[in-house]
Formats: C-alpha cells, sequence, structure tokens
C-alpha cells in the first residue's frame, strides 16, 4: 500500500481517482449485447448462457422442484442466520416507513409528499466467485416493506445450469419465486426490455461486474430506472490512536477479498501504527482462502497520514468512500460488546457460507478480543 | 390530438412512448464539447459563447453591478410575488427535514440513516424562450435548507451579454453570487469538471434541452451526481364528467406551450367533453402569445376514453407522466377556492414574468369563475 504523508488538499482529487480497469471495448460490447436481448429475447439470453456461462439452458427460471432441493442442501444454521439477519433488517426499514402530514403553505393551499412504491423491479445477484445471498435480504426486504407487487430476480447458473442453494434459499424465505438463470448484461437487458419468459422491470437494483454496469448506465437513458451504477467494492478507514490494529487490518482486508479492483484506504493520525497494521496484514493474510485477490487489491490501495482526526474526515469527503469505518474514540455510530456477542455469530455464520472469510474475520476477530477479556 | 378509444392494456406501452426528435449525432456533438470544455476550460466555454450565443464574453461571471443593475429593473408586483413563492417553497420543504431515531434491531446493535447536505451542488437554469427563474426557487430553496455550502448557477446570456433580471432578482433574493454566462452542454462540463472561473459541484439539477439533458446523461458516468435527465416537459390530466372543460382545457395549454416537443395527454370516461375541449382548445390559442408552439406540440399530444376512471388511472400508471392533474370528483390533494384567490396573483404575476401566459391562463380561468360565481 501506498503511503502518502499530509498531501495537500489541491491533491485531494488526484488521490481520490479510483483504479479504473475497463475491459476493452466495454461500451461497443455491451451495447451489441443489449441491442440482441431486446431483438431476440429469449434466445439471445440462451445463446449468452451458452457462450459466457457454458450451460446450455432448457428453461431460463429456476423450477419449484429445484428450489426444494435447495431448501434440502441450507444447513439449519445458516437458516438460522437468515432468519436472524432478515428480522434485523426488516426492522431497521420498518421505521424508515413515513407519511408526510399536509403542510398549509397558505391558507386553503395544502401540499405533501407521497411516496408510492414502484410496481414491478429487478433484483441482480452476481455469481461469480462469492454467492451474495445477503445482497437479496438488503434489497428484497425494502422492496417488500414498501409495497413492491413483483420482485424478478436474476443470477448466473454455473456450467451444470445450478444456482448457489444458499441464493435460491433466501430469495424462496422471502417469498420470491420468479428466479431466472440469467446474468450478466443480458440480465439487465430482459429486466429492461423484457422477454418471452421475464417480465420487464421498472427499476434494476444489485451489483456487478463492469458489465452489468455499464448495462444498467445505458439502460437508464432508455426509461429504465436504476440504484446506482455500483464500482468495484471499496472501505475507508479512520483510525486513531486508539484503533486497534488488529480490527483495522480484518476490516480493511474484508473489502480487499471482494476482488482485485477493489481499494482500500486507510487515514490516520498516528503514523505508528502504520508499519503494526502493514505487519499485521501479512499475518491475516496467510489465513484467508481469497488472499491472493485481497493481495492484487492492496496494490491499489494508500495509506494517508494527516496530521489531524479533522483532516482525514474532511478527506473522506471528498474520497466519498461506499463503506466508511471510524475507529475512533469518538465514532458516529457504534456497536457495544453485548450487541456484537448478539449478532456475531450471525454474521460469522453467513460470511462464510458467502465464501468471504475476510468478512468473517473482521467479526471474529473482535469476539476473540471479547473472550480474552474475560 | 389523436383520440383513440379503449384500447386494450397490450398497447399502452406503445401509446406511452414519446415523441422523440432527437438531433443529429446528438451524442457526438456532446462529447465533443465535454472533452473540449475538460481539455481547455474557460477559453472552450469563450468559443462556446461565440459560436451558440452568438456573444464574446469577457467575464464568465456576473458581476454585482450587473445584479445590483437587475434588482433595479423587477417591479415590486414581481418582487412581491417571488417573495411570497419563496415563503411557500420554504414551508413545504421545512417539513421534510427529518432526523431518523436510532433503531435497535438486536439489544446493542443500533442502526440510522443520516442525511448529509451535497457540499456543492450546480443549478443549470435554461435561457433560450422563457425565462425560468422560478427553477431557481424550486431548486436552491431545498438545498439551502438540506444545508449545501456552495451553490453555483450557469445561465445563458442574450447577445447583448445579458441575463433575464428576474433570473439575477431571485438568485441574488436567494444570495446565490455565483453566477456565470454560460449554457448548453458546455455549462454541464464546466459544473462537472470545473474550469478556471467554475467550481467543479458534486451534483447538477435543473431542466435543459436535449444538448444539456445529453451531457447530464453522460457526466454522471463519471462520478459527477444529477438529478434526473429531464425530457421536454409533458401533463397527464384525468377529467371525469365533473370537471371543467375550459380549466381543463387550460391545463393542457399550458404545458403545451412549453416546446413544441411537448407532449400533453387527456384520459377521460366522459367521451361527451372530447369535441367541447377541443373547440375551447381553438379559442384559448388564440389569446396564447405562444400558440405556435402549444399547437405543434398538440400534434405530438393524445387523447384516450377509457370506459371507467380506473382505467384512466391504470394508463397513467404506465405512461408515467411528469406533471398529472387530476380533475375528478374524489381527487387526491386539491386547494380551495380560498386558497386560490390566496395564491392567484402571485402564480399569475409569475407566470407572466416567465413569459408562459398559458400557466397564467390556467389560473386566470379559475379566479374568473370563482367571481362569477358571486
Amino acid at each position: 500500500m501506498k503511503t502518502y504523508y499530509n498531501p495537500p488538499a489541491s491533491e485531494w482529487d488526484y488521490i481520490s481517482q479510483r483504479p479504473s480497469f475497463p475491459a476493452e471495448d466495454l461500451d461497443e460490447k455491451v451495447r451489441a449485447i443489449l441491442t440482441n436481448v431486446k431483438q431476440n429475447g429469449d434466445a439471445a439470453l440462451r445463446e449468452y448462457s451458452l457462450k459466457f456461462d457454458k450451460v446450455a439452458l432448457e428453461n431460463l427460471r429456476v423450477s419449484e422442484t429445484e428450489i426444494a432441493f435447495a431448501v434440502d442442501q441450507v444447513s439449519l444454521e445458516l437458516k438460522t442466520a437468515i432468519s436472524m439477519a432478515a428480522e434485523n433488517i426488516r426492522k431497521f426499514h420498518n421505521t424508515q416507513k413515513s407519511q408526510e402530514i399536509p403542510t398549509e403553505t397558505m391558507p386553503g393551499v395544502l401540499c405533501w409528499r407521497k411516496d408510492v412504491a414502484i410496481e414491478k423491479v429487478g433484483l441482480y445477484i452476481p455469481g461469480g466467485t462469492a454467492p451474495l445471498f445477503s445482497t437479496i435480504l438488503m434489497l428484497a426486504i425494502p422492496a417488500q416493506i414498501a409495497g413492491c407487487k413483483r420482485i424478478v430476480l436474476c443470477t448466473p447458473p454455473n456450467e451444470d445450469s445450478e444456482i448457489n442453494p444458499a441464493i435460491l434459499y433466501v430469495a424462496n424465505f422471502l417469498g420470491i419465486n420468479e428466479i431466472y438463470k440469467v446474468g450478466g448484461a443480458q440480465a439487465i437487458a430482459a429486466l429492461a426490455f423484457g422477454t418471452e419468459s421475464i417480465l420487464k422491470v421498472d427499476k434494476i437494483f444489485g451489483p456487478g461486474n463492469q458489465y452489468v454496469t455499464k448495462a444498467k448506465e445505458i439502460i437508464q437513458q432508455s426509461g429504465v430506472a436504476i440504484d446506482l451504477p455500483a464500482g468495484p467494492s471499496e472501505v475507508l478507514v479512520i483510525a486513531d490512536e486508539n484503533a486497534d490494529v488488529d480490527f483495522v487490518t480484518a476490516d480493511l482486508l474484508s473489502q480487499a477479498e471482494h476482488g482485485t479492483d477493489s481499494q482500500v484506504v486507510l487515514l490516520t493520525n498516528d503514523s505508528s501504527k502504520i508499519d503494526k497494521i502493514k505487519a499485521a496484514i501479512q499475518i491475516q493474510l496467510k489465513d484467508l482462502p481469497r488472499a491472493n485477490l485481497a493481495a492484487k487489491a492492496l496494490k491499489n490501495s494508500f495509506i494517508i497520514v494527516f496530521k489531524t482526526i479533522s483532516d482525514c474526515l474532511d478527506f473522506s469527503n471528498i474520497y466519498a468512500p461506499e463503506h466508511l469505518i471510524l475507529a475512533l474514540k469518538n465514532p458516529f455510530q457504534k456497536i457495544t460488546k453485548s450487541g456484537l456477542l448478539n449478532i456475531g455469530k450471525t454474521v460469522e455464520v453467513m460470511a462464510e457460507a458467502e465464501q468471504l472469510f475476510a468478512h468473517k474475520n473482521a467479526v471474529s476477530i473482535r469476539l476473540k478480543k471479547i473472550e480474552n477479556e474475560k
């Protein structure tokens, strides 16, 4: 990780630029896929399944038998964790339901905003190196609370035409049964334009690789809304002199493991931490199944030493990270030890099932410390 | 206006397609402008001022002297109307400030959302055929309530290097003094990338022609947010047997006058209204300074007769209009007669100053009816 010392504010924009590795002719390739799916529907989807997923699909839609089979395969431990996570997510989003009280801006002139659920939404869940079933919980539960009537889910199959059982279990657990074995830019095209099998939706949510992201960016110009063009995962950690070196290291690695294009950033006012964190990274990397990915991501990553935490916060506002962790004496938001003991097991079980062991370790390392303090 | 009778739901998507008149090579032309401004800054802006606005600009920024001069030119009547409108907008948006109460999703796990104002925002105000100073009120007041620290305004000058006094008056009235004489795609480029004179912002708001809209669509892929890709203006009116023919007509014309690419739609369950409304359109058009624009817009516009109001509402949800007016016995939202008497004068004065006489008439025609009822 490159280390900067007190870079002047004039350089912050430059430092904040994300690493970019666009595929050659990305725009052209994605537009060709979109056009093909728009014109040829399911036939185009089958063509791309063969080409990209290496599988000849008879049915694009996941059958009830496949769902029942998946439900059997998921462990009771994971089911319990999923159920608890769903309950937490539901509690959180339930508080966001709001109804505005009409304002009388002048006598006789009543105005208010009214939230109306989007009728048909599409969720894209990447396959690839980690089965992100937690994303289904985080996307579908707020959609259901809002009152969306139709939820359509697309996710790529493996070469045996299978979808990870945890993904099917979570979808079924939430009552989602329109699940299609379609991934990549072609899935976004199917959700945006509709095909013989797949319903055209009004808004598309979910992360994906650069083909998926480019497809979302393009189709939003044709009247279908998107959540946001999600880039590679990233985290920015601000650590002061009180921060725990092992915790900070685990947090950095938990995003670095997402992919080689991820970026993690450490800001601190305590330069004595840097060598310790660099050493801890080497130790923690050894135990990670995805150490290779994480090590490559660290090459795109950096540390900045600032004089004050206030400078760190200013830089963070310019950088605008997807995830922000404040390892500070006075954070904005925090979890108590008993809170971590309550939720820790759930996070560990889910992270392991998503094959994200650095995510798991970011919790495990804290649980261990609580254990050792006893 | 084309009239459809009970079109089947399978045709609604087709009917809902907006008229599209893209300039030739729109994408290519706009990308060239964006690149030039990114590379050459103020010099490129001056080049386009000369080319598109036919004016050689010394200073891009509006001076204090120019603002003071504009303040003198605006009538007391318009100033009073602006002040009242600002107060109403402020009251409305003030009620939207909210602070979430932390939710304890599990004992010890506290979560909440926190709204943080965007630091630097850019407002684009079109020049062209109508000086939309009311847009400044509607964009800047919520930004100020949210706590945005910097508000930068771009709007094109006329051939004498002047900006409409009402635009400068409103900006000054709201304390906005970073005002630049730049319009079109080049203004969006300047706000997105920054130039020697103009501050790079985090998010760009405001309507514009197809060059402006295309520029906003493109720059949002480079990390600058936009409000939405605003298309031509449009309104959909749902009228039942109780609807007032003159009011409905005035409402349709008030959007039709925006431009030749505007679309207005009338849905009704009362086919006996159609000939009356078509006749009323001919009568009201005669008194409109922008009758030519409105008449052209009506050629892209249509009427649908449905059996029930419920069908009208279903179609409206598919069409998803920018503006929706419910001329129904049981509307969602309404203004009382005394409310209209309170606010009517303000709307008339502002619409006239924006040179939108069909907008003005949509209020005047109602005020007259109240007068006649006395």
